[in-house]
């Protein structure tokens, strides 16, 4: 097994095999650049470039690094972020002189997480959400119109997407004020205004794009993947109430636009590799220019912990996996680009709720507490239907290596109360 | 009445009343830069900037105008956007002697329209469109729940919006390829694949936002005015079958996003302080964050011309009006941000289909064939359900002032064959 001169414990989020991509400043001040993730330390690849080890890639010497946002680096293709990639990979091996035994470039490049600020690593420019957890679409479907028409009938035939927020992207940290909107009670004869009180989160996972597609030009689904730079973990939070009222007939609006917050760290679609598996089995068939061969879901177990203001220890709440989802990241950039959209370096996508089988693996409180049906016990003897003011929402997510994990770090937030 | 030393008939859009920005390169070569139409000339802002001709101005000496987007002039807020008109107005009219009788500033910064290439004016962050137009609203739901479930309960109460595509915008004169998709015909067991064959206009108003919100802190409605740079025409291309198939639940996707078309010129809202009227009744009141007195509609006519490729000439189908309008812009950005949702300068909004009472004012084909129940009927003879390969679509619109016209120029494009 590939081992860095860097200690790293098993159960880290970054060892070698990751290498995430982030953009970070220092908190002694200093602009923002781009870093790479290993163990507790943060990689300044500015500071590489400048010393002259990456000249072996493409990348090399044009100040791509010394960035505050990853998108130029992005927009080079997966052949450059792939010789990038193993030449970090070579710094950071055990048995590579060139930075180990350098101490003055060590000190230089590598700076402990703790002293950074971790920062937007992406200028978004569209924002995608899809709907391509079956589990979920089914759950919220069955309890909105019944089992025989929980899905819609285009719902097996195609990834249902729709255009979410780009300038409410948040990072990881940031706290996520109650969003205050028309609602229209059940019993009311008209709506009424004010804070959200069906307040949700949505465990997702989000990917962006590198190079993209000019317009009138769709990506076939078999070079999907090239497209891809890296993951994400994403939380879509919802105002279900808001939702509800809203929605028809142009889709979420308000319910969603209030926040979307990211995870820091970028993984590479290449440290995924080794988790690959095959989706779930597609019936109906997928129309032609949906259809895939081979292996293309992954095996990333997704957790999300619920922390009140008066629990002293945050508290798992669900269990889900990436396989869960029905649509593969492919599919959904295919049927994206079909019709000829464009879609352009740092454009996100991101999968929908991802819902497993089971009830411990549902991916909203919505589901999970099923419409408020089923208030969700927590072990302080408090109940949640919903999210409260005060409440904190973390989510993290893994592929478990052989001896080493393919870490997302995490991505939190907390509510603040609405505005008076 | 104000006039300017450049002769300007009293049919142009572009007299010293109006002075849109738009962004514009020479044909011979150069950068692209910022300028205003006047009559057939275009002013080089940069050249009058670096000439010191703005600097009375809080935008002057930096660069502001040498850029290939407005987004930063955008960023600097009404009363310097007011600064910089106010100093334009000055310098073209006809008794202020600083341009008019300096030869060598006039010929570096006054360039016919037609030895210019007009591109994209604003880099635009999101892409929001409304449905803000009552009687499309209700022809549309009228042709597909009938007239009794025409709008649906919320439509009254919020200006109901969805965020489309920002990075299909495209300027006017660019061709547009119909899409491919998945729809399902009425008899078909299973969804097709092919060419779209219910593609349709949409007419459209659009406002780019000036200064923006901070994320969590709403617009208020009788401060919503002042955010809005300046408007453009809309078409927002449309494939009413892939649509159909796609929409439930989450609203129109790659129906939506394979394109949508706007004019070059951007029209400030001071220009078109003489026009505004009160608009629609509202009934039932909206809630108080949606309440306004006064006049906050526009009296801007707008017209759509079709051309088939066997025609000689472009023929016009509609006659609408952005009075006809439901929901004001003050209306649909205060409804925008009022969860918290932060808007940036170059943010585009536009206002949905803008369809008047009467059949001829109607905004799209869906609705003047209705459905394909009613065919246009062409003066060439042919009729027109949807739009066929080789049309072009000219949308134009101005507001009529006393010997003088605040015009929007035109949004044009011709429909190519889609992919094989």
């Amino acid at each position: 097994m590939l081992r860095s001169f860097i200690e790293v414990a098993p159960e880290s989020h970054f060892p070698i095999q990751n290498l995430p991509y982030g953009v970070f400043r220092s908190r002694n001040g200093g602009h923002p650049r781009i870093g790479v993730a290993i163990g507790e330390y943060v990689l300044d690849l500015a500071v590489l470039d400048q010393a002259g080890c990456l000249a072996r890639t493409e990348a090399a010497g044009q100040g791509l690094f010394d960035q505050a946002s990853l998108n130029a680096f992005m927009a080079l293709g997966r052949p450059v972020w792939q010789q990038v990639r193993a030449e970090i990979r070579r710094l950071l091996s055990a048995d590579e002189p060139e930075l180990r035994d350098n101490g003055g470039l060590r000190t230089a490049a590598l700076l402990p997480q703790k002293d950074v600020e971790l920062l937007l690593p992406v200028e978004i420019g569209d924002y995608t959400d899809f709907y391509a957890s079956r589990d979920h679409a089914f759950n919220v479907g069955t309890m909105f119109r019944g089992k025989e028409n929980a899905l819609m009938p285009n719902w097996h035939h195609l990834p249902v997407g729709y255009h979410g927020r780009a300038s409410s992207i948040v990072l990881s940290g940031t706290d996520v004020r109650r969003p205050q909107g028309q609602m229209k009670p059940p019993d009311a004869a008209a709506p009424v205004f004010g804070p959200s009180r069906q307040l949700d989160f949505e465990l997702e996972i989000g990917w962006f794009m590198g190079a993209g597609n000019p317009l009138g030009q769709p990506i076939p689904v078999e070079r999907a993947e090239e497209h891809i730079f890296g993951l994400v973990l994403v939380n879509d939070w919802s105002a279900r109430d808001i939702q509800a009222w809203e929605y028809q007939p142009l889709g979420p609006f308000l319910a969603k636009n209030f926040a979307t917050s990211i995870s820091p760290w970028v993984v590479p679609l290449d440290a995924l590799e080794p988790f690959r598996i095959r989706g779930s089995r597609q019936e109906p068939e997928p129309l032609p220019y949906l259809k895939q061969e081979g292996a293309h879901s992954f095996d990333i177990k997704l957790e999300v912990y619920l922390q009140s203001a008066d629990m002293e220890q945050a508290e798992r709440i669900t269990e889900s996996n990436v396989k869960y989802l029905y649509w593969s990241m492919a599919q959904q950039i295919a049927h994206h680009t079909v019709g000829g959209c464009n879609l352009r370096a740092g454009d996100l996508l991101a999968s929908g709720t991802i819902s497993g089988p089971d009830k411990a693996s549902r991916g909203c409180m919505l589901e999970l507490a099923w419409r408020g049906a089923e208030p969700l016990q927590l072990s302080n003897g408090a109940k949640r239907v919903w999210l409260e003011d005060g409440d904190r929402l973390t989510m993290t997510g893994y592929a478990q290596g052989d001896g080493y994990r393919i870490g997302f770090g995490e991505v939190t937030g907390r509510i603040l109360p609405s505005l008076k």
